[in-house]
């Protein structure tokens, strides 16, 4: 059976462009003994895959190869098996790539249970989740009472840093690039307040949203609210530092500020990316499910459709196009 | 009797000149049951002096009102006593000020054992030395066999870091201002190598002191060795803002290095103050007096005569003149 598939085979200077890609069209091998023949369904588009198209710059883990299909998180379901763990029909998660088929033994791969969407498994228990729970519970350490400003906050992550931060009895502002991600994040999921950091009135907009000042900032995005943010932080504030994504396309980085307050106000500051949590999935990603099963999370799917559409696709998410969890619907 | 002190009577507008204070001649009270009244012999001169200068900014502790004895802690001797605690002939450390004599009723007050030299406590058992304790042991977590560079490492805290640090057996390079300080840090010390921060070829210069990166950057200066030691900073690395003394005197700080490699390499940034662990301070002194009583730390003062030198002499500390930890001897 044929299908197809799509490449790295070039690194991107600065933005990805669609000629370091090649789709492919392959032929789907005999399955050997604890084999399984896997149908992607959905195919999830995340900000780290940026990092993961570089040649290795230190990064926390190795750089896709060239010539290698693109490295991608998934949900699918198993149309032939030959290992009795995978029986046909079982739905499974895991790191397909750029496919629309997969065979695997079944290492690294997550049964996945009856009836919960496809969409809920990439937008809430996946990637996102894990990493706005680990970020936010375990780094972040939110105390009911203070306030939390996640910039992103209408992305992937962002959208479950904030109502989870909810849940937990803070107050929280989200920064998005767009009015009506703003009134969708105060409307639709809870948020407190909700700021635009392309307003040229940002630092006030800030201020006002945040009268108290801010305990905890959940950074995914760099740019201007970095700073807004950081002249508001209370004295003993954390700042999580899950992604800079306003960067990740610049060969020359922004600085950063001045690190006079980090001593005046004792602030911790820490980055953390998922690879080193991978023992710590299951139970990250079941902690994120009560939450989710409480109702106390809601989240949006911005679908495109076929694997091709990947390719231009995957730059909403550096120019702030997409309305949700970015993935493809195969 | 007559004595002298010297109260802040402006606040400085950048950098710390004679006419922000005001020498007056002063006139000892009798004493009231309870009172003693000391002499003090040795009187502190240290960076966060700068910063208790300024009208509060929202910083840690509040700042000397225009009027008063400038702070500062020191060393003294009890010379009239209507306190059973404090007999004549005690010799104390506290917060005396700017002062040749002060009346207390031993609040904040700390006996000193007989035979240890006034020096050895203000270089080491004072603030300098919890302050080195606390942060590289604390909030650093040296693991020995990793790699630490402390900046002002010829400073009053630097020079303690760095010699508790190789007791605990880590590779410790030092950053100062001058050949003759990194020469000093190399061969009296102990230090595994030093760097010039004023070098052109500073990045060099590390990289080749730190070839298998940096694990702890304890930062007490800012300047051009912020960012030389951030781009050299390992996974997981540490880094402990005690201090960005070239910055305190500027009213534009400068930025600090871009966020992205906070989160590729998971560091973790973190300021501290001391007066945030005042309650620990005798626990912390007690343990750095564990390395002096071992012969593991050697302290240098630098020694100013009269309590008029401080007026001068404070610059030393934001030129880089000084040698050691600077202190006034009255």
């Amino acid at each position: 059976m044929k299908y197809k598939a799509v490449l790295l085979v070039k690194r991107p200077e600065t933005a990805i462009t669609a000629d370091i890609f090649n789709v492919v069209t392959l032929e789907t091998p005999l399955l050997k003994e604890g084999d399984i023949l896997i149908k992607q369904t959905h195919m999830s588009l995340d900000p780290a895959m940026r990092g993961w198209m570089n040649a290795d710059r230190g990064s926390y883990i190795p750089p896709v190869e060239l010539g290698e299909i693109m490295r991608s998180s998934g949900v699918g379901d198993v149309v032939e098996s030959l290992n009795e763990n995978f029986p046909k029909g079982t739905r499974v998660s895991g790191m397909f790539g750029w496919t629309e088929y997969s065979v695997s033994q079944g290492q690294g791969l997550q049964p996945l249970p009856k009836g919960i969407e496809p969409e809920a498994v990439l937008c809430v228990l996946a990637l996102p989740g894990v990493t706005a729970y680990q970020g936010l519970m375990n780094i972040g350490k939110p105390k009911a009472g203070e306030t939390l400003l996640v910039s992103g906050a209408a992305g992937s992550v962002g959208t479950i840093v904030g109502q989870i931060a909810k849940a937990e009895g803070l107050r929280v502002i989200g920064s998005a690039g767009s009015e009506e991600k703003c009134r969708w994040l105060k409307d639709e999921l809870g948020f407190d307040a909700a700021v635009n950091y392309k307003s040229n009135r940002l630092f006030k907009d800030l201020l006002k949203a945040a009268p108290d000042g801010i305990d905890i900032f959940f950074e995914n995005t760099g740019g201007p609210i970095q700073q807004a943010a950081f002249n508001l932080m209370n004295a003993h504030g954390r700042i999580v530092v899950c992604g800079v994504i306003s960067e990740y396309n610049s060969d020359k980085p922004s600085p950063g500020p001045s690190w006079v307050n980090i001593v005046r106000k004792r602030l911790r500051i820490q980055g953390f990316t998922m690879p080193d949590y991978w023992d710590k999935f299951p139970e990250l990603s079941n902690n994120v499910a009560t939450y989710l099963l409480q109702g106390k999370i809601k989240y949006r799917a911005h679908v495109l459709e076929g694997l091709e559409s990947a390719i231009d696709g995957i730059n909403l998410l550096f120019t702030g196009g997409n309305m949700g969890k970015l993935m493809v619907k195969l």
